[in-house]
């Protein structure tokens, strides 16, 4: 199940299982203090392998394959996963809206490097309503000037360039998606969240202060809708992070019933916990069938001839929303029951049920929470019956 | 999305949209009393428009294509759809494990008639237990002569040759299935059972008494095992009911949302119900999945060189199984939640979301409830590591 | 556990115990037809055991005791339960509110004859919401006349009085509940309700033309308010049909798993089972503990020095609400549960555990569902800090 | 709503109140460092107001008041609650079958002290199962003799005096409970377990070896059933913790929603968040009416001329258990909702809400869980017909 197709590069596909099975496996778990970065061991590795970005397409140099083979990462270590496959939202919105050299000269560092980029949407104030958007730009000489504070950016300190949503300071209904570089005079990364689970993954604040880029930065077309565009891509992602914690979680259920015994026999020859363990195997089978129909569906449009045009006259690629809260759903149900499986162990702080509940719990909040996609889902496709499934 | 892909016969979607969305829509609903069997209007016209077993392949003179239409059929009339989908297990059964001159035989007239066939597996005690099943059979001088009592066999009455699963009477460990055609000596039909929902199905129990038949209608293979071939495409129908009803429950909500007001507003304006709404439209998105990606994993084998050995191999098509479990589940959810929408007029016994109620209600019930489907889950996905997803 | 406790008429909880357990448990189940009227053999019975009305105090000459025996009816036969209890809603607001010399004529009359009363809420349009009220009252020469119709009203049609909520022709601000007798020209019962469960039950529409009542049949107060005060019983006992079905679910369930086998074994040894069942019993201990406590904090009121005011003062008693609310909920989760326990089988219409899912289905619906009650527990209970509990 | 009744002291709820809403409420939080003991200086303050085990009967010179007092500690420290009503389980123990002159001296002690005791039940391979116990005891020239070891018991390491559950090293199916005084050679403190939640409690190993002890400190009666008995107290109590819980949630989803707004209104007025709202204030009532049975039911056993037997012959308080499966997964449902609904700050680590998640999760896990409880009550209630309720 592929989201880019064209040109695979060989053997991408046998690397990445090398380096999930071989060096995420053995790896350390990340702490607290841990940031994936472009320093950390584990990323080095990964780029040693030539994997990261590994959806950019040939024309850039990239391997131009699936981006759901991020699921090995998920099972070994969500934050990773999160941290790798971040990237997508950020090079996806650049590489469908961005001037071509602009995009090119990006991209191609991007893939010889094995770097970084960062998206900057959400406000404090805003939340997840993007038409709330607070931080502006002025068209000012040839340049555009950027003003304002951002919330959440994952990756954002390590990233060459980054990709900010901001609002025209003399036309409130004009929002762009304009490129930063690191450096640029007026922009200064913020301190970095401590996340309640996706240890490893680096998550900043952010601030603008007549912060002056070219022209040139600026994206095509409607900031908003850009940035829509871009999130189907991350948003099939996160959903499929889902499917690595919930093997995990099968998994770590299945060795501890091979030693706990329940009646003077192994708690696996019970007959609820087989039935529980059913049940879950068929709920990961569910996630795995929305993840790749949203990323069939995906690839549909990416592959059309006119891809850029076709994304942002769709926007929202509705399996994709689907994917997001039906993983985020089903997946919290999976760690809900799964938590009570392990007796009093099963409730100390290191104990692993624990941290996957904590990584679990962030797909259902990141990148719009269900509310808000419940609220999208209606009014763009129940409301009036020619849009209904 | 196909099932059967050999040689689609031209324009056999049209005329299943014409049939469901001109026909089917237009057609008063069953009562109690109603059967769709052969003599009944609806299945007359469903026939003169060449649709019946739209499964059956060209080599039969069949339409060969995909099973999945028929999602339009359980919009408007489950207990219609279930009753055009249902043959699919027994044809299917006789296609790969017949006799190819028996088989040519009856599916042939099969497609020229339009008519049905049934499979004969419950038993009163037995249950869901295949392997309990106390119909016999024993070899007598170039025949196979069949003994016991079935519990549920859907078109059973109205099937010119039905397929039954029996025990030897020699060996308890040999099963097969075998094929009877209507007005053999000892065959004799039941009485038909009253179900809660898919009103126009007609079900009924069968005896065997000294039922004697050619050895040549000893289907190859152990029978329990042909009979879960079979009943792979009969699920993934099945589940796929779910997505028809999904459907119009949300249709008639919206309607009623439409004309209810609620603070002086129409309902469609409050934000629950609109949150509910678009979270309905994300279940629907999710049950087309789970039936797709099944139909998929069912054709990618069906398209074998040789899908009667992978098929026997493998038995169990396991998105097939998971497919069914969840669109039973999530499908009550749905119809649960959207009971109560529909205020006191909605608990009357003839309000739509009644009868859509019942209708769901099968899906967790018919071949197999969840509890055994879990247990088998467990049993072949689970247990090994090796066969984990 | 009482509601009214002055005066317990001896041997009334024996006589309710010796009903229920031998002539309901013995009577065979109401059908689409029945309707437990006055002229009803089972009535008769009921009315020769002295207990119609058993929460009427003492001063109307009635048994005066708990309201939460009818528990015992609704394993047997909900459909009696609610009808035989629902006259609480009528004859408490009257009790309360009514002149006190109209409420002595009616009440001792009721008691006396072990018949009924019935109040007029719902109405077509307005549903759930009372502020909407159509039906009309004005006052002319002494009297009240009353136009409208009104949708939802049990024991409507045997009810020598009824309750109607009105709104003052001339103050659409202005509510009242009026008494209207059986036989006043220009008031009509419509006709009755096919309902989805409940059998038995007869639940009728009405329609007031020009209905002229004296000044004194206005019963004291807002009217809404007084319906609110009054439907505090009803909702209690509404909530505690629910430990009537569930035991009954329970008994059933366990009946089955005695004779039912799995495996070899009977079902009743199964974990899977066991375990459902041990969940079960916890539900039903949680239904007791939430209709308990609303009836002791609604007796806390009854017994009041000045039960009419503090009732009118409080309006609705918060447990009671809650009480309907999780009953209506849990009660669902009871029987959607145990409906796919019973294989095929109880998936035939004329299975105790299909009248059961019907039953049920009634509490989360009738008198407001639980998308009003969520509202007004809102409004009430959790928008000010010194409301919340 | 008392468990224990006589002689109140005076003003025993007042200060209560003043602990909880002026010190508790004033004080910070709880750290991973955090030890609730008896150098701590809440619990100083604590003591200090005559509040530490405040359900001593007045024979010990307790305050001899309601342990569900502990309501208002739990919303605002689950922990401190925690460790301020376990000791119950232990008091309880030894005040209903221990030699009443040992009773009496520990006890008074522990009421002049403000002091501790820990029970230790669990062990790392018996798990919940009591009847593996593996820590054994002897009876060797007037002593016991015991060696094992125990996973997890709170306030083990401040405890002045414990009481263990062994298993008689003669005799497999006798067991007893045991009191062990700190400092009594052979009896070692073990590690301290760093809990998900819950911080501030203290929860330890242990470690017996040869340890010796006088004959009478063994309890009267099987240890099983003794230990049965001492959990009935603790379970209400850790129900109840699911309130304040709730309760917490409640209040700080309320203020978020006063600051936060959603398409140009504070969140509040959203009708969606309202729903939920009253949802979970029906919730909160539902948990309260459970804890409150069960507590009426404890006091009716407690306040009985004989509680020690009575207590013996019945066991288990079947509310009791009903309380805790209920309010374990009542309570889960109430944070899993809760905690999507404060945005990407809501997944920081340090947002109140991850706490509350973490403190809730424990309802279901510690003193047996869910899938222990159940078994238990079919077992006991529902298996044969006159147990049922």
């Amino acid at each position: 199940m592929s989201i880019t197709t064209e040109r695979p590069v060989a053997g991408v596909r046998e690397r990445f299982r090398a380096f999930t099975d071989e060096v995420l496996a053995a790896a350390p778990l990340p702490g607290p203090e841990t940031v994936y970065d472009d320093r950390h061991p584990l990323w080095a590795e990964f780029r040693a392998a030539g994997l990261p970005n590994w959806w950019l397409p040939a024309r850039f140099e990239g391997p131009g394959v699936s981006l759901l083979d991020s699921v090995g990462l998920a099972y070994h270590d969500p934050g990773f996963a999160f941290t790798a496959f971040l990237p997508v939202l950020g090079s996806r919105m650049l590489e469908l809206y961005g001037d071509p050299a602009l995009a090119d000269e990006h991209l191609s560092k991007m893939t010889a490097a094995g770097s970084f980029t960062a998206a900057l949407g959400s406000e404090a104030v805003a939340g997840s309503e993007l038409t709330r958007t607070a931080t502006t730009f002025r068209r000012e000489a040839g340049t555009l000037v950027l003003n304002g504070e951002k919330a959440f950016s994952t990756n954002l300190a390590f990233a060459p360039f980054v990709l900010v949503l901001a609002r025209n300071e003399q036309d409130e209904r004009d929002f762009s998606v304009i490129l930063v570089e690191a450096g640029t005079p007026g922009y200064e990364v913020g301190h970095r969240w401590q996340m309640s689970g996706l240890q490893g993954t680096g998550t900043y604040a952010a601030r603008f202060t007549d912060c002056a880029v070219p022209e040139r930065n600026e994206l095509r077309g409607n900031g908003i809708r850009v940035l829509e565009v871009g999130l189907n891509a991350s948003r099939i992602l996160m959903a499929s992070i889902s499917i690595g914690i919930a093997r995990r979680v099968r998994d770590l259920s299945m060795d501890y019933a091979a030693t706990k015994s329940l009646e003077d026999r192994p708690l696996q020859h019970n007959a609820v916990f087989q039935s529980r363990m059913g049940q879950l195997e068929m709920e990961i089978e569910v996630l795995k069938s929305v993840c790749r129909r949203a990323a069939a569906d995906y690839d549909a449009v990416y592959t059309d001839p006119d891809p850029s045009a076709t994304f942002y006259k769709q926007g929202v690629v509705k399996s994709a929303i689907a994917a997001k809260m039906h993983c985020g759903q089903a997946g919290w149900r999976i760690v809900s029951q799964a938590s009570e499986g392990f007796g009093g162990l099963g409730y100390t702080e290191h104990h692993p049920i624990q941290r996957l509940m904590r990584d679990m719990r962030h797909i259902s909040i990141v990148e719009c929470g269900d509310d808000v996609l419940r609220g999208l889902t209606y009014a763009r496709y129940v409301k009036r019956p020619s849009q209904r499934g």
